[in-house]
């Protein structure tokens, strides 16, 4: 089935204790796409993408989507810069401090779905802004699984919309500390009950390299994260966890407690490999046997 | 099969930012003899338990620990005080402040074991001065399944007799922080690995909330925490977890891969039984069958 991402193209200037990276191709929907691909090859329609980059992107860049099967045709190039982040992560990984944020021509991003994306039957909408979320949601006909990412930020400054979205959305993927802020509660297993209260059917929990949990009225799953030796940068880990999330769901083509528990161990083995290099190139370098071959590792590692 | 404790009996004063509790019967050897007597129930022999404590330890104490089965005889009584704890958790319940330990009697202990405990086959070294530990160790004759417990502390000032205990037991448990002091690696799989490369033949590591792993060359499992959500005092969980672990071993009476799997969920079930309450009231509460319920919910969980 059809999968849709809404979110962001950027070039990151990335620091670790061990390198510094300038201009590497990143972004919320690159890395949900790139993963997202691992799933729709074989003649499969490839993920569809909406986003916004200035006349500065590299067409190189686009031609490497495509060269996955992502459909570009929701891709607007706008006068101005593409958006541009940069980060520092501490020796532990999970202190990330964002040095500097231009927001170039994402600032004004007011997603605009072609015709041909209407029908889209997953949809992942990336972190922006609620209000953003919800215009983009609009534009899909009655979606079949709709999962929204979100951020401290938006917590903070857009409560009520963020609130609405909660409302539209089957799922939102939040990590540890956002869902403690959105809900005052400590305890996990609290707060993600009371997410589930604000709305959506399923929460997703991620705790990086504690794993993930998937909570809903007929689902509780936990999982570890896939065991990796060496993390080499996990910016964009996030996305890449739903994009395999998604990516299995769309092929699979359902979304019950089942599916959904395999879909967690997908998304997680692809969020693996991601953190194993800068950019899209540790994404892109598992062929799909790779990450069935970490599906079953996984596996055994949790089995009983 | 015969399961044997060497650790501490003692009284603590805690503090939660809900409660304060003066003189609540803790230690390091009662929390794990009352855990794993939920495995010796029904006619078979209780835990064996080794400890010292003064002249002021209330024989009430004693009756209770009898009462679940456990075996006294390798308990002594000292001139002098019982050894006192007590500490303050932050809201998390991730950071532990010690206010305050009176070693009193422990000071000078000196495990003695009375000659029907050398035949001990499954045995727990719980957290000491590692040369204790081995003076404790070195009178079983030849057990079948021994693990030890270590702090920060003895990583410190004990480093030798640390890594000579190491090269003796079957298995080793740590805390996060303690396999990375041990180790030297921030990274958690390599942390274990670099444990194993010192000696023990398994590592398990503690990980409270985000749950727990066993690596070994013959297994490596991943597990949850099961989903408790009213904390009300951590103190002795992971005790009660070595107590559910090794008291599953000693009924089963085997600790290949298999049984360690399973082991692993029974102190993960067992000590989510211990921080819903102080002392060791929460441990005595549920039967059996209350844990194989939880056992059962815990599987549930994490069955993809």
């Amino acid at each position: 089935m059809s999968l849709l991402v809404i979110g962001t193209l950027a070039y990151d200037t990335i620091e670790t204790v061990h390198e510094r990276r300038e201009n590497v191709l990143g972004g919320s929907a690159t890395h949900f796409a790139v993963a997202a691909s691992h799933f729709t090859a074989g003649g499969r329609a490839g993920p569809r993408l909406v986003a916004v980059v200035g006349r500065d992107f590299d067409d190189e860049h686009v031609a490497a989507l495509r060269a996955r099967g992502v459909d570009t045709e929701g891709l607007e190039v706008a006068d101005g810069r593409t958006f541009r982040w940069s980060g520092r992560y501490e020796a532990d990984w999970n202190t990330r401090h964002t040095l500097h944020t231009e927001l170039n021509v994402f600032e004004h991003f007011d997603p605009k779905l072609p015709e041909s994306y209407r029908d889209s039957d997953y949809v992942f909408l990336a972190n922006a802004a609620p209000q953003v979320q919800l215009r983009a949601l609009e534009q899909v006909d009655g979606p079949a699984f709709s999962v929204a990412d979100t951020m401290n930020l938006w917590i903070e400054i857009a409560r009520e919309p963020l609130e609405e979205l909660l409302r539209r959305v089957d799922a939102i993927v939040l990590n540890d500390e956002e869902a403690r802020m959105l809900t005052g509660e400590r305890n996990l297993i609290r707060a993600a009950a009371g997410v589930l209260g604000m709305g959506p059917r399923y929460v997703i929990l991620k705790k990086g390299e504690h794993g993930a949990f998937l909570m809903g009225s007929d689902v509780h799953f936990a999982l570890p994260a896939y065991p990796v030796e060496e993390v080499v940068d996990p910016t964009g880990a996030g996305d890449s966890f739903a994009g395999g999330f998604m990516g299995y769901l769309a092929q699979a083509g359902g979304h019950g407690p089942a599916s959904l528990r395999k879909a967690m161990v997908y998304g997680t083995v692809t969020a693996s490999f991601c953190v194993q290099g800068f950019g899209i190139e540790p994404l892109c370098r598992p062929d799909r046997g790779a990450l069935d071959g970490r599906y079953d590792e996984l596996l055994a590692i949790v089995t009983v």
